[in-house]
């Protein structure tokens, strides 16, 4: 099909849309490496996951032959309310930047909680419903997570309690408010609801709590609560494999023109996006079917890949839950308060980490004042207003789109806009007024925290 | 088409976009009454309105004869960057409502403006930029029509100045800075950059400013600038003719499946969204070809249709706009501070206005906690968070499909749902706080507000 034909936006057809999700680890040859008990050292077992996740999900969790699991009837009608998401190509880019490289991007910010993560949410509430749990229980720090699983759990008929870090309850209302039109039990974290919470507000009396004491209340309210369980929005593998519909979903768009990108770029916090836009072009590259440049961009200020050290680590800064092991800069690394730019997580996925340190992924860092630069250029010539998540895989994709200028070459870029920027506007506000500044962690910093890493 | 086979939503191909406008006043046997010059009661010429507004547009607002007005292929390329709009099957909705009602609704919210509100501004922009202006100047509120036209603007590489009510400008700092991100030079009305700024501002100096106010600023600001023009964006004929994308997208992708509504609904504040929706469906039935309930929803505490005058007015509370023949509720009338949902306009769209004079257009009017209780209600069975302006399409539908439940009736009912409500979360908190009250004007206060009406 000649370029022209290749329309701005392509949607599938409902008969086109994934039926089933794809497993990455059923093609790795080396394979995540088990998540820890922290008190024993021992592999965790599916029975001591299920006293915290839901049964079918622990069974996600630890499969890593499965390729193909199928997509209940019921999550595929609720994708049908928001997916397929659009996979764009960024004419109007491609004429700002007079890049002779072809630029396309799948948008998944085009419902309501405004990101990816409601794949997600939707499958882990779904799971807990078939188990006959009454409702879930999680932490959000932002809130793009927690607004995604109240809607999961709405539509569900479920009962959804979040822990919200008490300075973004105060501070972003919006969202809060968002979670209460469907219907959450929002609490702001710490609280006086769990022990750990009692605990932390006695030894701190004034502390607006933090993303690791949050899921520690998310954990205990679990577990303490007859009928419930935890969720989790990212990091983990059954998250990686949900989101997996987007990558196939792409790759399904890009395939009725017969179009391969030559490089996958997505923004890596914890690496739920980035795994499942991936997905199926890493599982041509593992099974030597083709060859994709696949690139991770993580923020300076929390550059776990570029800078971290691939161990075994708490997922949390309480240190209560399983060890990783991942790329980490330490379970106390907390970025600078200056980061406005998301992807906050010490660590990443095991199974990407596992990846990038077998060579099958590149990664790289970026200043977050280029970052809100290149979201405003973009949103300016493309409409959307990105999320600053989205803006680091922007930013990359533009840069590699100018060294295409550069080179005369006509290389095909996909890149993941995971989100839209509705509730980051005081971020965008610092911006404009000049007072955004760029935090990078000093290598002491860094040795500090990784010299608290466990050791197993 | 079997029922089963419509999907949950529908998206025309780009070669299945709309080419041309359709524009309704050409089948009316009665046509709106022409704009009258306040100072000479005269109707307006087209060089007086070439003062203030775009040439080509004031062609097309002066235009009651031509049936469909080209889409020029600039303006068709950037709506392909946000268009078309999916038509969605209600499904979830159905169910919770338990009715046999066929619902569906066309989503005007998916691009970052949040609203229908970019199919006109892009227009409106493309003529300025096509007439060789500099830029264009605008008031706004909340903020809706401002983002639209700076995203426009910004498209094209035209100055985009906006007027925003100050009290708006200062409690709604994100739509400011989304206008921001667009390059928007944003002030706050009143202000010292006009003449009738610093005349307000000397006379009540501690005003937080109207929309009358912000419109007599943007007028001049355009007419003493060399280059600028000034853009509207709703109650003008010219506007209705951009939004008719809205209803021929949605009669196209219903023509698909051979499926006729039987009442068409939308809200109603100056007009430019229910005008555009059932452009086509109201074009049917003036040339007596199909029959279709029209039904306009309008906030009980701004019921200009329900309980207005028609007769000639100003279009803004300033005196200084033509007169208009239209439902009105008199210039001076502002809808209580309390009404948090939008559509505040005191008039009407002449040729709405004259439609429904004519018995081809039903309204009805609806409380705000009725509104944003179906908006709620809407949002956790569909997903979509709606802007309080779609609440009130939402909640007559809603109510005739429960009609329909009562009779046992399988009608087809189709909304327009104009857009999102990420900006109204202080509305929807108040809601949830119990705080929010229905304000209702007295008759009296109507007939105080009429009695200013303008001799013509």
């Amino acid at each position: 099909m000649s370029e022209k034909n290749i329309p701005y936006k392509t949607y599938l057809t409902e008969d086109e849309m994934p039926r089933a999700w794809y497993n990455l680890r059923a093609d790795m040859k080396v394979k995540p490496a088990p998540l820890l008990n922290p008190g024993t050292g021992a592999p965790m077992k599916a029975a001591e996951l299920e006293n915290v996740f839901c049964k079918e999900l622990v069974r996600q969790e630890l499969d890593d032959e499965t390729a193909y699991f199928e997509i209940p009837q019921e999550i595929r009608d609720f994708y049908k309310m928001y997916r397929p998401s659009p996979l764009v190509r960024a004419y109007c880019l491609e004429e700002k930047l007079k890049t002779p490289a072809k630029i396309y991007y799948k948008f998944e910010g085009s419902n309501t909680s405004g990101s990816h993560k409601l794949n997600s949410a939707i499958a882990q509430a779904y799971y807990a419903k078939q188990q006959g749990l009454a409702g879930v229980t999680t932490e959000t720090g932002a809130g793009q997570w927690g607004t995604a699983l109240s809607m999961a759990c709405a539509y569900l008929g479920l009962d959804c309690r979040v822990y919200m870090v008490k300075c973004s309850y105060e501070q972003k209302p919006f969202r809060r408010e968002v979670m209460k039109v469907y219907g959450a039990n929002v609490t702001p974290s710490p609280s006086e609801t769990t022990q750990v919470g009692k605990k932390i507000l006695a030894e701190f009396p004034g502390t607006t709590g933090s993303l690791g004491c949050a899921i520690s209340e998310a954990v205990e309210a679990a577990s303490s609560r007859e009928g419930y369980r935890y969720v989790l929005g990212s990091v983990l593998n059954q998250v990686l494999l949900h989101q997996s519909v987007i990558g196939l979903e792409a790759k399904a768009a890009l395939d009725k023109y017969g179009v391969k990108p030559d490089i996958v770029i997505g923004c890596a916090g914890g690496g739920s996006n980035l795994g499942g836009l991936i997905a199926p072009f890493m599982g041509e590259k593992l099974r030597g079917e083709a060859d994709y440049r696949i690139v991770a961009v993580e923020p300076a200020s929390c550059p776990s890949l570029t800078r971290g050290k691939f161990a075994y680590d708490f997922c949390d800064t309480g240190r209560v839950c399983p060890l990783s092991k991942m790329y980490t800069l330490g379970s106390s690394f907390i970025p600078s308060a200056d980061h406005a730019g998301g992807l906050r997580f010490h660590g990443m996925s095991a199974t990407l980490s596992q990846l990038y340190h077998d060579g099958y992924m590149e990664a790289v860092s970026v200043k977050q004042t280029d970052v809100f630069e290149a979201a405003e250029e973009f949103a300016r010539v493309e409409g959307i207003l990105p999320a600053p998540e989205s803006g680091h895989a922007i930013l990359a994709a533009m840069n590699e789109a100018k060294k295409c200028t550069e080179a005369g070459e006509e290389k095909v870029i996909l890149f993941g806009l995971t989100g839209t920027g509705y509730f980051d506007l005081v971020a965008y506000e610092k911006f404009h007024n000049g007072e955004m500044v760029n935090f990078v962690p000093t290598d002491e910093d860094i040795e500090r925290s990784l010299a608290q890493l466990p050791r197993v």
